[in-house]
């Protein structure tokens, strides 16, 4: 099976074509101008000096790698000609700065140019990795090759340095993403080379000790702490953690890898059953922006880094071509409709770097004492520009490549994996998705008469038990198989698919102890959550019955609609300012629900997905 | 208003002379052999060298000051003549390592002697103040005053260095405790001069910045950040707080202080409405041992340190000489039947520093990524002792000591401020009370012939509406007055007082974040909890409702009457092995509850007091 890249395909009206226009007429200018601000465009020139303000950081090759990869699925769609030429530009500058022997890392060359290859946890090949992917989708975008050139060379010199003469001070990359970097390089160039590299990163992986001694000392941490084909459980840095099983998922297609396939199945389920909330988002912790242990989903401290939904959303994809299964395409959902998308303001211009899934700003105070040792708490309000700033250029450049995740194929079949208006170039034929989803559950698809084969669609879990299709106007009773309906078509054909998105109750398992006795709404793929704003301080004082009774309304204000449904709230009454009551009382009230990637975009507030439930 | 000594109580038959008989009985020798083998008790002989193990630690003196204290107040009710010898011994070589100014420390003579009196933090005055309350303890126990007069000698010292010539590099403790040792000093010696160095410290307090830069820097932390009589809400490191806040008591009721005493009133009402827990614990946060923001009372998370709700006790009873409240002895009760006693395991030889509230061992093992930054739960069973051992000789002086809190006159008024078997004389003559209290609501109190005038008697906020008194086999009609029912009483009398113990559902006001939709249930003074062992895993999952059709049961592993209560859990049923589902079911259970006091006495395993409300 393949997936059918976003260069075949138009997205049309609807959700995504509006985010893919705050995406490429704002928000890819205001990281252009934060990074222009922050000094990284200019460290290209390589003309820091010791005590000049604005020191390259190790990771700042990556940041500009990845607004170059957004500027190119930008103007892979509509010309930038501004862009473009401050691409150039950056790509000039690092062929100029490019070493004689290939080598090219700001970092190491202008700051510790006697570090190179030194230390396994500074990125150097997560920089590479990411340069890697501009160059090729710039590639491909403007079919102009000198960045490509430039990193191919590179790449030679790390393929000597590390798999032929194995002299550097490290094994395999601290940061991953190399591997899947060099995936796609292949699939560009046709070059088995780069296959065979990404290949030893992920047989070597897990082979022997190689932790750096520092603050995050762990071989969980790195994944590095069995072979890749032995680990079962995900682990560690979650952002790491997941491209390093897309590049699993990779080698394992490319290779017919039966046990790396395991190994990535395992992982997968490991996420989905234990690790991942119900946004999508994933990293639990804080500490070492990692996982934890099975069904630790803390709420106000989730880390649920943007970066880690978006390299699951990778991993997830790239499964679905090795198996049909509707749990890849739903996670994908769930991440890209909430926990991703909450990662970027409604109007463009600013970020969360995680993504909890609740704010209480009453207890933000808590380092009262100690006054530098404060709760690793998420940043309160959205931001323009972080120190750590991989979060920004990774939402543009996932917005606009969206269309990556709509269809697949395989011999007969065309799956439809994700629900967003458009024209995707298929074996078949160009198909025709059209619809208002996910405010809507109505679908449109229209297959024109080349195409002979099954429509495979996914139901996703929400309205597995209540959905109806239509072909031609007449209804057709399916069954679903792994989680997909299948339609046999000869002709062309106007499909229509109806799925439940009517507001939902969800529970959390038994074993989630942070959710107990709590219960989020959720409409389609939609989580929703409540704000301070809407619904007055405190809201954990409020209770959330049954959806039934509750309502629909537009709000002008985001651009959304809400929810609103019946509740109670905890009154003050029985407690007489006290903390303790053998008593107590609820007022009705009701609570609106506004879904969760519009959170936090009026200043800061409170705001929580899980309720109190009756 | 005085409160009567325990050392004019003797108790009687009941829940306290069983505490009283172990921790006479093994306790008080469990410590002084933990602290034996770590070299406590040889660091009196000053032989410590460098490179020699054991190293004297800054706070071992008043480890050791606490344990004398405790041997003092045991020795008083019944004679352990290998305790006094062991006293005796320590105290020689007090005398022979005192040095010739007076000076006495172990840290500061043996390991850094020319650091004295340098740095803030390291707990010189603490350590100074400690060996002042033995030295009086045991005074009054034996007459022997040789410890009495090394400290005297030595105090003379601090008061010349320290208010004379103010020579020292700080000004006032960095662990405050000294305060009421003085007082206490005071009181036993008729010296002034010992009031007047109380008194200069809790003055000189916050008036300049002294805040030492380390790891715990902030002058919250150390009630430095405003002068003593503009402190009114209780703010960093719990313990010292609240020794502070027993100081500037003391202070208040000795100078008829009306600033100090508005301060601590204003520091109680802060604790009492905004800071302490259903069990009486406070001091929320790990970090800095400290108390943090009003409402935010974390269950798994709690430090609750041992010392804080005994250091608060102390705060309060203080208080009962300047007030007639019955919130002062509410609290008092609450933390000597809850979170102090859940201090020390049943069998009276292994303690918990932190007292949470609830542990849930599933989510331990956060720190997958990065062993090194865990988070900073509470020890998961009692330990024999700690490194830090403030705790288990506070608690062995607090239980040998807890006639103290019994009773308290001024001219006219005998106050019974804690129902606890016991004689206790009075201006009036003897009073007896006979109780079977908190598992009995009956309490017979006898006054004799010479009693002429008013008997208080406390009625706990649990049962200010359901309250019955008979005096010599009459009903009387009381209502009270600050929680308190007085009686005029002219001749010998039996009273009898019944409170309403039955079990009792209580909820947290809504601005308790923590306790959200949960129920707690009490019996009387006592705080239940619900344990793994007796409920299978996963407490989250148990839904308790009201506790009408609950039932006792004598429980005789633990000594407890234990109360058993109708519930529900949630099924894995609904959830498919999944972490979500829309629909959910629940099963009807039993829940076993045990008082919190006897918590973790059966192995490792899950605890909660909060559980998830119908």
């Amino acid at each position: 099976m393949k997936n059918i890249s976003f260069r075949d395909v138009t997205i049309g009206d609807g959700f995504w074509k509006d985010r893919q226009k705050i995406n490429s007429e704002k928000t890819i200018y205001n990281v252009r101008d934060r990074f222009a601000e922050t000094g990284r465009f200019d460290a290209f020139r390589f003309e820091w000096k010791d005590g000049m303000e604005k020191k390259p950081h190790i990771f700042w090759d990556s940041d500009i790698a990845k607004w170059i990869e957004s500027v190119a699925y930008i103007i892979e769609k509509s010309p930038a000609p501004e862009l473009e030429k401050q691409v150039d530009e950056v790509v000039d500058l690092m062929e100029k700065n490019q070493q004689p022997d290939g080598y090219f890392n700001i970092y190491f060359t202008v700051c510790e140019p006697d570090k190179r290859f030194s230390n396994r946890d500074w990125h150097e090949l997560y920089c590479a990795g990411h340069l890697t992917e501009a160059a090729v989708a710039y590639y491909n975008a403007t079919g102009k090759d000198k960045m490509l050139k430039i990193m191919c060379k590179y790449l030679d010199l790390i393929d000597r340095i590390f798999r032929v003469e194995d002299s550097a001070a490290f094994h395999t990359p601290g940061h991953e993403e190399i591997e899947l970097a060099l995936v796609k390089l292949y699939k560009c160039t046709g070059e088995e080379k780069w296959l065979r590299l990404s290949k030893y990163f992920i047989d070597r992986r897990g082979m022997q000790e190689e932790v750096p001694e520092d603050f995050w000392c762990s071989s969980k941490y790195y994944q590095s702490h069995l072979p890749c084909r032995e680990q079962f459980t995900a682990e560690g840095h979650s952002v790491r953690a997941c491209y390093l099983y897309a590049g699993m998922a990779d080698i394992a297609f490319e290779y017919d890898d039966a046990q790396l396939k395991k190994a990535c199945d395992a992982l997968f389920d490991d996420i989905y059953y234990k690790k991942i909330y119900l946004t999508g988002g994933i990293g639990q912790s804080a500490v070492g922006e990692a996982f934890t242990v099975p069904y630790d989903l803390p709420n106000s401290r989730a880390y649920t880094e943007t970066c880690a939904a978006i390299a699951l959303v990778y991993f997830a994809s790239r499964m679905q071509k090795m198996k049909v299964d509707s749990r890849l395409g739903d996670v994908i959902e769930k991440a890209i409709f909430n926990g991703i998308l909450s990662g970027v303001s409604l109007d463009g211009s600013s970020f969360f770097y995680k993504n909890p899934l609740e704010f209480l700003h009453a207890e933000r105070g808590r380092n009262v004492g100690v006054p530098k040792h404060h709760e690793p708490f998420p940043e309160a309000v959205r931001q323009r520009v972080f120190g750590c700033s991989c979060c920004p250029p990774n939402v543009t450049r996932f917005i606009a490549s969206i269309g990556d995740y709509i269809c697949g194929e395989d011999e007969n079949t065309v799956y439809v994996h994700q629900y967003i208006s458009s024209d995707v170039k298929t074996s078949q034929g160009t198909i025709r998705i059209e619809t208002a989803y996910p405010y809507d559950g109505n679908i449109k698809i229209t297959t024109g008469n080349t195409f002979k084969g099954a429509l495979a669609l996914r139901i996703p879990a929400f309205s597995k038990d209540s959905f109806t299709v239509t072909v031609n106007g007449n209804i057709r009773e399916l069954t679903t198989e792994n989680g997909y309906a299948y339609i046999d078509i000869d002709k062309a054909s106007k499909i229509e698919l109806t799925l439940d998105i009517n507001p939902k109750t969800v529970y959390a398992n038994p074993l989630v102890n942070e959710d107990a006795g709590k219960v989020a709404i959720t409409a389609g793929p939609l989580v929703y959550c409540a704000e301070s704003v809407d619904n007055g301080e405190n809201l954990r004082a409020l209770k959330a019955g049954a959806t039934a009774g509750c309502r629909a309304e537009k709000n002008s204000e985001l651009g959304t609609t809400d929810i609103i449904i019946k509740g109670k709230r905890l009154s003050q009454a029985a407690f007489n300012g006290g903390l303790y009551s053998y008593d107590r009382k609820y007022e009705p009230c009701e609570i609106r629900l506004i879904p969760f990637y519009a959170c936090i975009n009026r200043g800061e507030c409170d705001m929580t997905v899980w309720l109190v439930s009756e």
